[in-house]
């Protein structure tokens, strides 16, 4: 079992405290005097170094971790990542007293985005992300879900998403796309959502399932987006093609998203701060995973919050997410995120910790690959310089990542 | 005047776009085609490129900005970054359902910190705040204030401020101190607030104005802290020994501190969630500048927003800084801390900037030195890879610092 490309494959990271974060124990799943050993960028045993069997350890590099504590990699399942230029001007005008008509009539909004990333090319989508790309992965994120959702029309859409694709061949992450045409109406639909959805389900997600560039298919459920029917034609069409689906639900009132999405299975509802009991209990049977975006919520000043103690209550998963985009969450931190789902969801350090490894790994599909530290998932590590894990959802703006470890290297 | 220790001490940077917050100025003294000429360390020349004197480029050496703004290096004026231990215990708790009652009982509180600094010698002390002071650094800081207030007796107290006197020794930044004796009461007063205030007023805060520890002396007006009276004894005592004052004022309740503060010429009330007019008017007519502190807010979950709009109306002038500490804002990032205080306070992107530059600089009785791009001042300066001003109040955990420079290196 040699290195491939001339690096080891083998290795034990030693001397740790783990969160192993594997699913069904309590709490982090701590091991205080922890080891994990690495062969060829999957773990073969994470636990107490006393138990490591030999043959794990043997001929490999080892890593003294000096007490330091080893999280799984930290995974960003919700975001808009590939945008050109910002909207930096718009937040500066509304500070300064304009209404949204007045912001919309200077160009603002979603459109602002649409027409931006429509004049940019594939390169230049590229090179604009990999800066909030790095500040992601700065912070010991090894997974990173990037959606489509300014192109709206087939060749914008496509180039939103190869760009996306090329970011994990740019940088050692683990990126997955989703399609998100049914995001907003572009303006040569001149209104007509109907036929907008027609073109998303009959031509626009085939043909990008077609080139295997969506690894997901999701929509924006909404009164100021699409009905609870015309994302239920985006999920036929998706379900058609074999691909799982996720929705932008019950963000801004309660349209039973999160209920259409568990009634097609969907990996995730994301944002639901209107979502009711029965859109909980239904998530919960479904399996579908709740995806809180705190940034948002911060950034468009909600007040309303998402139904934490009814997903508590259902034994709904609650993962926990940026929602990087140019409008509503400019939010490249993961780890503020967390501080922002602790202090204005009130969810607990744990939940926190869960909602961007496990949580967050169960939201992609992924959960049998990453999100968690035990033998056989990829060895996506991050390492960090704390005393203990509540000090990695505690404090705002400072990061102690030590090292992190992607596939093993 | 050749470079002093060896190093360049003449230096153009041109191709720049300032924002040069100087005074009186509306916006934020923008100059589009911008220079900075320094000198041994002050600038000699800030504005349009093609205005500069031949004589202040003559010879020096020269870095093309490629069109980079170029702001003064941002000012943190309220700071409690010299602390032991961190309180993320606490927080967890407290977010698992823990009353404050239960908190105090294991151990939490600000009692907690106490004991952990009076625990700690200063070299520890340095080594622990390093961290959190390169955070403030990586973003363009260039000079912080830091308190005492954990030490609650004379030797402890005098060592925080050795140990934050000691930190501009250790980085290139300016470090500007601040007694904060008059915080807590510690476990040994026993509850005697009155003698603890005759302790501070009449030893304390002499011992360290003899031994110039401190460059200001600051308290906490509170009902859970001292009176108001309390703090007048504490003014007088630092108005006596010639070193100007500041104050933790009507952040929980409207105790008349920033009045208070006013009336003893403060250099800054801070927090101020609820001052009435009466204490605003006051404030602008001494020229006490208002230091709001969003971090905090935030993270206490507090509802009441300091009076902005009386703010503006009196003309009291702004700050807004970090009040980096373990109970309250374990907050690093003044970038994050602009965004605060928009989102969350709906100051403008001209006031947040301000607030961290200029009225920061104002705040600490600096103005003569630092924090606007003018001739004469310190050349300090932060450069930036950003479109326009507005990205660095608007994004989330994302740092566009290009390069730093601090008395002109
Ligand atoms: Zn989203
Ligand atoms: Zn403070």
């Amino acid at each position: 079992m040699g290195g491939a490309n001339g690096k080891s494959g083998h290795r034990v990271w030693r001397n740790a405290r783990l969160a192993t974060m594997a699913d069904g124990v309590a709490g982090l799943g701590i091991v205080e005097k922890g080891a994990i050993a690495v062969r060829d960028g999957l773990i073969v045993y994470a636990g107490a170094e006393a138990d490591m069997p030999a043959s794990a350890g043997q001929g490999a590099e080892t890593v003294d971790c000096e007490g330091r504590w080893i999280t799984p990699g930290l995974i960003d399942c919700h975001t808009h990542l590939v945008y050109a230029g910002n909207r930096a001007n718009e937040f500066e005008m509304r500070l300064a007293g304009a209404t949204y008509e007045e912001v919309a009539r200077a160009g603002g909004g979603i459109v602002s985005s649409v027409k931006s990333l429509r004049a940019a090319n594939e390169d230049e989508l590229v090179t604009q992300t990999l800066p909030r790309l790095d500040a992601l992965m700065a912070e010991g994120v090894t997974t990173v879900e990037i959606k489509s959702g300014y192109g709206l029309d087939l060749d914008n859409e496509k180039k939103s998403l190869r760009a996306a694709r090329r970011l994990g061949g740019e940088r050692a992450v683990t990126i997955r796309t989703t399609c998100l045409a049914a995001h907003a109406l572009p303006p040569e639909a001149k209104g007509d959502k109907d036929a907008f959805i027609d073109l998303v389900a009959k031509q626009i997600v085939p043909a990008v399932a077609a080139d295997g560039l969506a690894d997901a298919v999701d929509g924006f459920c909404e009164g100021i987006a699409f009905s609870p029917e015309q994302m239920a034609r985006v999920f036929d069409a998706a379900k058609a093609l074999g691909l799982p689906v996720k929705l932008h639900a019950d963000q801004l009132s309660n349209l039973h998203g999160a209920a259409l999405a568990a009634s097609y299975g969907a990996l995730s509802a994301d944002h639901l701060e209107y979502t009711d009991e029965a859109g909980a209990a239904a998530m919960a049977k479904a399996g579908t995973v709740a995806t809180t975006l705190p940034g948002a919520y911060y950034f468009i000043r909600e007040t309303k919050k998402p139904p934490i103690d009814l997903f508590r209550r259902h034994g709904v998963k609650m993962a926990v997410a940026t929602d990087s985009n140019p409008g509503t969450s400019p939010l490249t931190s993961l780890l503020l995120t967390m501080n922002m789902a602790a202090t204005l969801f009130g969810l607990t350090v744990d939940e926190c910790l869960a909602g961007v490894t496990r949580e967050a790994a169960r939201a992609l599909g992924l959960l049998k690959e990453t999100g968690t530290l035990e033998a056989g998932k990829s060895a996506d590590l991050a390492v960090w310089d704390i005393e203990r894990p509540a000090e990695l959802v505690y404090r705002m703006g400072f990061n102690p990542l030590h090292s992190r470890i992607w596939r093993g290297q």
